[in-house]
């Protein structure tokens, strides 16, 4: 006997993309030390925390520091004070309905959307869109859901969505029946969304199904377009077969500091082998209060305060500094007859490489000719070959020199 | 078809400790709403946060409001400067050389000690010592590894050390191989410690057996004896057999603020289907890199600051007040005939219930006539039945008058 790993680790794919960036990168930087390189990979923000965030998170530090106004253990599903904020603010006025133990608070979206499966039973079939955010499918690898990855970069297991210029980037509903749907939208990577009328079909197919859909709204605040749902609960019948993730990470700059918050209604079911209906809200509160110890209290003081009106005003400044880097980079890359997507509901544009180059390809072009580091399509799934993706997180100053420098290129 | 769900959960024991205690508690206070009730239940600190720590934490908030010093993404192990200081402050001077990507920070011993699990097989047998903290026990129910609980409280598929009075607190080595075995010293909730020597039958044990221990030293900063070990390393040979947890909550009142650490040496191995070696420390690395986005920047900025001149200084003040409250409930409840264990080392102390009372009548006897509450010992486990466990974590004047209340009883 001895102590055995698991093995599933072993199937997951040994370079993820950043490394694998960054590699190049440092590489390309080591010819050309010279080389002003731009950043426009990664989904992080660059502009600092509001200052309605900032003021009230250090009030809260103070309290930490008296006897009086200490605060140990908080509840592992985060403090009521922060709860009610969410509800008011980004549910009721969409007439969503929650009560409190239907929302809990966390440290990140990330961890959520990555925890979420180990309420769920391993026998599920497991449904992605394709290109991919890879938590999504990388948990459940780890979990034994999926089998060893074909030559073709696709794990056995996973029924896929391809999402791509043919279809206009609307996944098509499953031929087979799924069990557990993952969705990110407005979306990472595509930047694309979502109409009402699109996503009810979802809600719909669950449903009909008894599928679970794990709707994944992290870039929620970027919507402009009326027509975009920003909550699926938004959807007649959603909460009996959706859990909602949300963040402060890319609304309100809280990469850095962490906090986001999934919503599990109590309507939503999960079966068991003899069809009884089980709630998944009792389950997830059941993990998170076994396995988590709830967010700094300094952290849900800070987040309290995105929807304070200084607040609501600072971080839609925030946004519309974004939007107008994204606005910037769609029409430049258009004027020079590239294809793109996203961009106008979202902080993500996602360019179809030209002239039949591959994902990497694309990627080493914009590198060494105008030092623009973007992300390949490539390493969000098999249908995001012949994509790259570029964020709008970066300074107004970089996005617009690195058009310019993308501009004076022919492809 | 339809969504299942993760039916081990189903195992769980549905009363939760902390839970029933609450009911017990409400009942009584609205019978006798005069009663001044105090909490000597939960392990949860009451001093607020060291000043040095406040300064830098208030520093931290300050660099998030500009865009020079914003941070977003940090790496998910942590910062460097925060592992830099564990390494030299709690390593070194004990001659336990690690290296920095040996060290994972994280947000909690909680969550981290819930999730290590699973990077090891379904296969592997546990062990834990009993009475035991519930989430090492509670994760392994969720993952699958135990099978359902018997009549008696135990889970089949897990072997129980029993460690009570008759072998004075120190657990017996397994008669069959165990795979997994979690260990926490000084002990919650007994409050009892292991000498070096104890110890290193364990890891000559996890060597013989190609084990693994998972090492809880979450109350390292309470030992006062010169013969038990603070980490776990100090034993020869324990690197290529243990992980270690350690947390901020208890030394430096972190309770609230969230920071703690787990050290995993690049040793440390687990085997697969095959026999071959696998590295826990590449394991632990994908676990965290897939599905954690790191801890908070200004909190690690803070834990920084807990290893400061004035921080340790600060720290070791609390300790100390801690401490001398555990002195006199061990000495109060001793001049009265009650046998007491726990307390040198730890901050907890685990009574004997006298007249053969069970963990709840005593717990009953102490919350009706002296109106104090502490934990009854069946909830750690059935070896814990029998006792009760109380925390030096209340103020000294509390404690002082919980003392004296329980000084007037007669058993």
């Amino acid at each position: 006997m001895a102590v055995k790993i698991n093995e599933n680790y072993l199937m997951l794919k040994s370079n993820y993309i950043f490394s694998e960036i960054n590699q190049r990168v440092n590489n390309f930087r080591e010819v050309n030390p010279e080389a002003n390189i731009i950043l426009m990979g990664i989904g992080d923000v660059t502009r600092p925390l509001p200052k309605a965030v900032i003021d009230k998170f250090e009030e809260a530090v103070k309290e930490m520091a008296q006897t009086e106004t200490f605060r140990g253990y908080g509840p592992e599903q985060g403090y009521d004070f922060l709860i009610k904020k969410i509800i008011s603010n980004d549910y009721l006025p969409r007439r969503i309905e929650l009560s409190e133990d239907e929302v809990f608070i966390s440290d990140g979206a990330k961890c959520d959307t990555g925890n979420i499966q180990e309420i769920f039973s391993l026998d599920n079939k497991v449904a992605v869109t394709d290109p991919v955010y890879p938590v999504y499918v990388d948990s459940n690898v780890m979990a034994g859901r999926t089998g060893p990855m074909d030559q073709n970069g696709r794990y056995k297991g996973i029924v896929y969505l391809p999402c791509t210029e043919e279809n206009e980037f609307v996944p098509e509903l499953p031929e087979s029946s799924v069990d557990m749907i993952y969705l990110c939208f407005p979306n990472n990577p595509t930047g694309t969304s979502l109409t009402r009328k699109q996503l009810k079909e979802w809600v719909d197919y669950a449903k009909d199904n008894k599928s679970i859909i794990l709707y994944d709204a992290a870039y929620e605040a970027y919507i402009r377009e009326d027509n975009i749902p920003h909550s699926i609960y938004e959807i007649d019948g959603a909460k009996e077969v959706a859990i909602e993730f949300r963040s402060f990470s890319k609304n309100a700059g809280f990469t850095g500091t962490r906090c986001a918050y999934t919503v599990v209604p109590k309507e939503v079911i999960g079966y068991d082998a003899h069809g009884e209906t089980h709630s998944l809200n009792s389950l997830w509160n059941r993990r998170q209060t076994t396995k988590f110890n709830g967010v700094s209290y300094p952290v849900q003081v800070a987040a309290q305060a995105v929807y304070s009106y200084d607040g609501q005003r600072e971080i839609k400044e925030s946004i519309d500094y974004y939007m107008n880097n994204a606005a910037n980079i769609r029409e430049s890359l258009n004027n020079i007859g590239l294809r793109t997507y996203g961009g106008i509901n979202s902080p993500y544009i996602w360019i179809k490489t030209p002239d039949k180059m591959n994902s990497w390809e694309f990627f080493d072009t914009l590198l060494s000719q105008a030092y623009v580091v973007g992300t390949p399509g490539i390493g969000f799934g098999p249908s995001g070959e012949g994509y790259l993706r570029i964020t709008a997180f970066n300074t107004q100053q970089n996005t617009e020199e690195a058009m310019e420098r993308i501009s004076k290129l022919s492809f």
